[in-house]
């Protein structure tokens, strides 16, 4: 159950509007790895997992945390665009080049669509899609994932930080930082949690018996590409970070085998399958079955 | 440069068709974590890479192999479809109910569209999407998704090999869960090497200062839910993973900030904005900048 | 802000579990009129508005409200998983065509990539999108909207409900029926409050001066197909309902205007654009300008 | 069966060419509420009615109209595209700012892919999507959700009646305006005399038994947020607009049921399941039936 | 203008309703090669043409007519679903596997969304997106286009001819053949036609001098892979179909150039950037700009 | 097996970096015509073929040039952005007017998701899809269906070629020209060959016995518009292309059909029925099957 409380976790007012960067800050908010994302992703992964207790607390408060998150930046982006500018575009551009220029760099779907408001969409306008979303039900994966998550967004926060020199908003998102900085540690912190517990081992899923895959390949670092220096790097040599096996390194690609020849189906798909005469026994052949139908 | 060898890295031969895995094994090829993902991943993460070099050799290798990978699936789909059933529903379920069932977990696009071949689609059809891919230009990042995007890939393997029991896909499935195992250990590997060659670390991106982010917030463990047990785990006490600071725990939200006041744009946006009398005012007002047009 | 809370509003346990059941509930949580749907658009539609007070409460609530049955639904439908097969095809085959045939009803990504957990998709597996929110700012535009997603809710639970016997899953059901119940009636409420108080009127935008408008043909009934019924409806005579006019009935469409002349864009735009002759001027045009450059 | 005319409905000429402008405009072509969505929709309406008559011819005319409505915004796109400038941009820049400014607020695409032409997607260029279309056999539901599809179309009219002073312009979206006063009308003339008629009543769908759904909850204004003003609403008090129930205000949301514990499927889907020494139970278990396998 | 006539150009009604078959036959309404597909294109087409006359008219007639034939498939598919089935999937297992098999392969959207109604998606429920539609401006190119399309419908029709033998839905899907098959002698003539009168020709488009691109690479076949049977086709010897130029055949890709060295943008994209030593140094140059600001 | 080389196929590096430029290049990178949809096609089809030798080693072969072209490309981009600016808005408003105006038209994303790299997007911002792919087992279809794609994608890069006069851009972009040429001519060559060896005929797919249409339809030049001149073209008289059949004119529409009657599903579905005594009536015969349940 959610209940919603009419604050903000954190002030998000900009000191004055900016319609170019109310644009940039809908990626924080429906972007691949904006706010909406995590919010969903810490839900399912919450009602995906299997145990009780501190893991699933810990996802259904962060999860909590984010919706509120995208709550602050809605309400950032409404007050950045209180002046969006509605008139003619000739107009505009005849009294103000400056102000054009603003106009090419809005996002116009503010405007036309939600009438100078924000949008579950990214900065270029892609509507927000759950195929962002991972929750696989192993936790380790999930908690890796997460990590990965908040390493992108935290990336995307620092960029934005850059791309304004508003006091409110940087304000805003210095907070946004700190809690990304937060979350970046927890989701590691969990991680090695699980693994110190046993609970999940590498290589995820550890409880597949490795006896089921072809072992001989399972640290070989083989180079399909011509740069000589990945013979160079720690996954070339030395433990594997599962502690499970040693690295070699393979500098050129196996042989391989023969790709199988290519299939024949029932001549029914209609598909191209022979050389002339081949060609016509097989027509003769389809017309046959054709004609019994 | 890529070049084509007519050759598969490992055998990908089923021992007999079956239309039902055929739909299955779609997911490791078009899904969110398929082998499409990860051959586009790691080619854009390499063209997005600002260091020559071992991490980037890596990358086009590892992407190079990953192509392959789709391959020695999309061959072993189209064998697994081979004899899929082409005939009427009807006489199907009249002929066989078990046929009929087999039908109704085929993907029917494979028979449709392809002719009896493999999509670049997942296993409910949805189209492999760009939007999966991750290549921020921070290696640290990066490689953190791909660590995740190789547990996930492995963990739907593993999932996909307890769902056949034929022994070529079985062998070819052993093979790619191997090279998974590598390919967890790879990444994992580089984001140490990166760590310790202290071109990047925790927490990403890491040469933001971290006096720009409210640092009060940075290590706090708050408590969205109303779950006890949060407070037990490794990330409500003791030093971060990113050894910067001590965590500690919130059990409570802090109050917030009220929400600032909810915003008045252009009359023009036709926004509802009012009280009856206030609205007047701005009807009228509005009125005398529309008349003025 | 949003707070967690780990409590269902109603009880959501099925009887037994039920995979196939399992994809078909997906629709109301991640389908176009899902639950998930509803959440984000109240909470965007709350972000955008213009004017605090009871319709804000009210949206905020029910935004909440709605957040919680996406939990109701993700936590059924993972019990309803838990005794998913998972054995192969062929021996379920083999065995038991019933069991077969409930595979192929299955989601199958609820298995591979959530093993056995819900996902942010709907019965068909199409991922969520936020193209399927509506927040204009025009909350007489929005209410509508509203009502309208509770009634295809209401309309695809009722669907839901006879597509099962499972008398937990119909206990849940019931309640969620009640709640659309509620719904439709409040944002009906709130849409007529609205008018009553003034606010908004029909048409929608009813500030815009219906004189900005080619008033002629604001009440006209024209038909564009051949049904002579057309005529028969409220909407071809009397007086419409936003009180500001009279219909008639226009049997057959205007003449209209001619379409104006074909574009020319710039030559070097490689559009087709002449008949021969006229063709080598436009070449021979082109061709200087492009030797220009 | 479709006819085309080679006519207009109404005349569609710009004044002078406006690239800007021409981005805009996409929004009501191929955006959520366009005008393919309502013709699509209309149609799918139609072609899923049950009764045949006034609704259906209804449906099948403005389905006709609202291509024609297409047609007239694709004609007009593609002359205010008719000068938009190719050259180079940094040509441009430095030649003029303001160019350079109308540059940035255009659609490449309509240049790149289209050579100066009308597409069908919205004025950020997401392809338009079946997805926006609602067609679900319940009449009410279906014209509720067109009236709302006409508000929001006449809305973003109307804001992008005040995006241009241009004559011509203009006086084509009044025309547009003017129809969807009465598509507004006639819809919701439509939706009251199905009532009248008793095909249809509230709560959609009114052939549920209410008896099904759990009445206790069908009226009750719970508060998930803490705004109190929600009590102040004609939602909290007397009879519902469907006039089956009396509306009652709950302050705070009742304590909900416990969470069911959380699942635990098959050992094969490789899910995060438990404390150390269970899980090596469990461990234990797969393992074991993994080597039957 | 477009104008509907409530009669179906050719007989839409099947024997028997199959409601496996309805899902099947959403393809050639919804999916890329699907009816609405080619009417959206042909309508884009003729409103982006750059000249008015036989090609134009061409264009809008066959967009009307293939409206008019997603009005055949939609009609057909609501018959195929009448006697849908709605109930409990436990009971019809245990009454009839063959009952329960049928379920699994019907679209559940077609059931749970449309009540047993046509969907504007493909047979895999993905909805239709005008991201198929081609639409350049330039004639040739975009008669190719539908040339393929018509071929890719012609193919998917032949396909789902031979998955049914109900006699009513057979007889439509003759008629759909025999249209599609003018529909690709059309496109083939009229392409000719084009490049008769001198309007395009190859290589599209022609009217770019063919001094502005490297012709030295223009009529080369180079073998990227190892199948040696490359050297046979038409393509690696003799004049090329354009007449402009001798196919040569190259055994083995140039050796190409080096790459370019890795890009350095701005430090406060904060990518990763440098060894140690050298990374030290940007951070430091970061750190100066930081501080700064 | 794909193997990658360090290498490019051709020079790759602009003069000067251009960010709005560098955003218009992402069309041809990931857009429906761009360099991933041909790579991920031929690709596709030489999965799918179902004969081995010359055919399938010239997709092998191109497929993997295609691959190598993304390349170019995405490199291309990323030196393109190399300088991008990331300063606030407000601050190069008040400096340059050009400034913020190139601001405007460049890929926020490319910036803030890629850290100024190379996205697989088009150059609105849309992941690449592979809805834009084609294979279909057919390769007359899909030979047609690859003209069409390098037709459009030379389109598109010769509008391209005008739109910079960057002469390292130009330099690529008139190699990439050469190759969409021998592409052209290469599938051209290819589809004709099919048709001389007789494994493919017109219309496709030509083993369909053409007794299966209904041949009385298959020539007819049926106008569904006004338009007089439709009776011109080559279409309207002649022998068709494929040589088996003589187009003729039909000037109006054949009358067609009369609609079936609207369908009756399940009362369950909660569709709209009836006049209202039947309505009544349906109502009761729901109530009875509903009691029943």
């Amino acid at each position: 159950m959610f209940l919603h409380k009419q604050a903000l976790q954190y002030k998000s007012t900009p000191e004055k509007p900016d319609a170019v960067y109310a644009r940039k800050l809908q990626e924080v908010i429906g972007g691949q790895y904006g706010e909406i994302t995590v919010a969903m992703q810490y839900s399912f992964q919450a009602w995906n997992t299997h145990i009780p207790g501190k893991y699933r607390d810990l996802l259904f408060s962060t999860a909590a945390e984010e919706f509120g998150h995208v709550e602050m930046l809605a309400t950032m982006v409404a007050q950045l665009l209180e002046k969006a500018p509605v008139g003619a575009t000739e107009e505009a551009v005849q009294d103000d080049p400056a102000v054009a220029a603003v106009i090419g760099g809005t996002d116009v779907q503010q405007a036309i669509v939600a009438g100078a408001g924000a949008r579950p969409v990214d900065s270029n306008g892609n509507p927000w899609s759950a195929a962002y979303v991972t929750a696989s039900g192993n936790l380790l994966a999930d908690f890796t994932s997460n990590v990965n998550a908040e390493m992108q967004g935290r990336l995307q926060v620092a960029r934005l930080y850059h791309m304004t020199d508003d006091p409110g908003v940087r304000d805003m998102l210095a907070f946004l930082l700190a809690r990304d900085t937060m979350h970046q540690n927890q989701w590691l912190a969990a991680a090695r949690e699980l693994q110190e517990e046993s609970k999940e081992n590498l290589p995820v899923p550890s409880n597949l018996p490795q006896s089921k895959e072809h072992q001989e390949y399972s640290y070989q670092a083989i180079n399909f590409s011509d740069g000589e220096q990945m013979a160079d790097g720690s996954w070339a040599r030395g433990t594997a970070p599962d502690q499970l096996g040693e690295f070699t390194y393979v500098p050129t690609p196996m042989d391989g085998t023969p790709m199988p020849p290519p299939t024949h189906p029932d001549a029914r798909f209609f598909g191209t399958t022979g050389v002339p005469n081949v060609a016509e026994q097989a027509a003769a052949t389809a017309q046959d079955k054709l004609k019994r139908e």
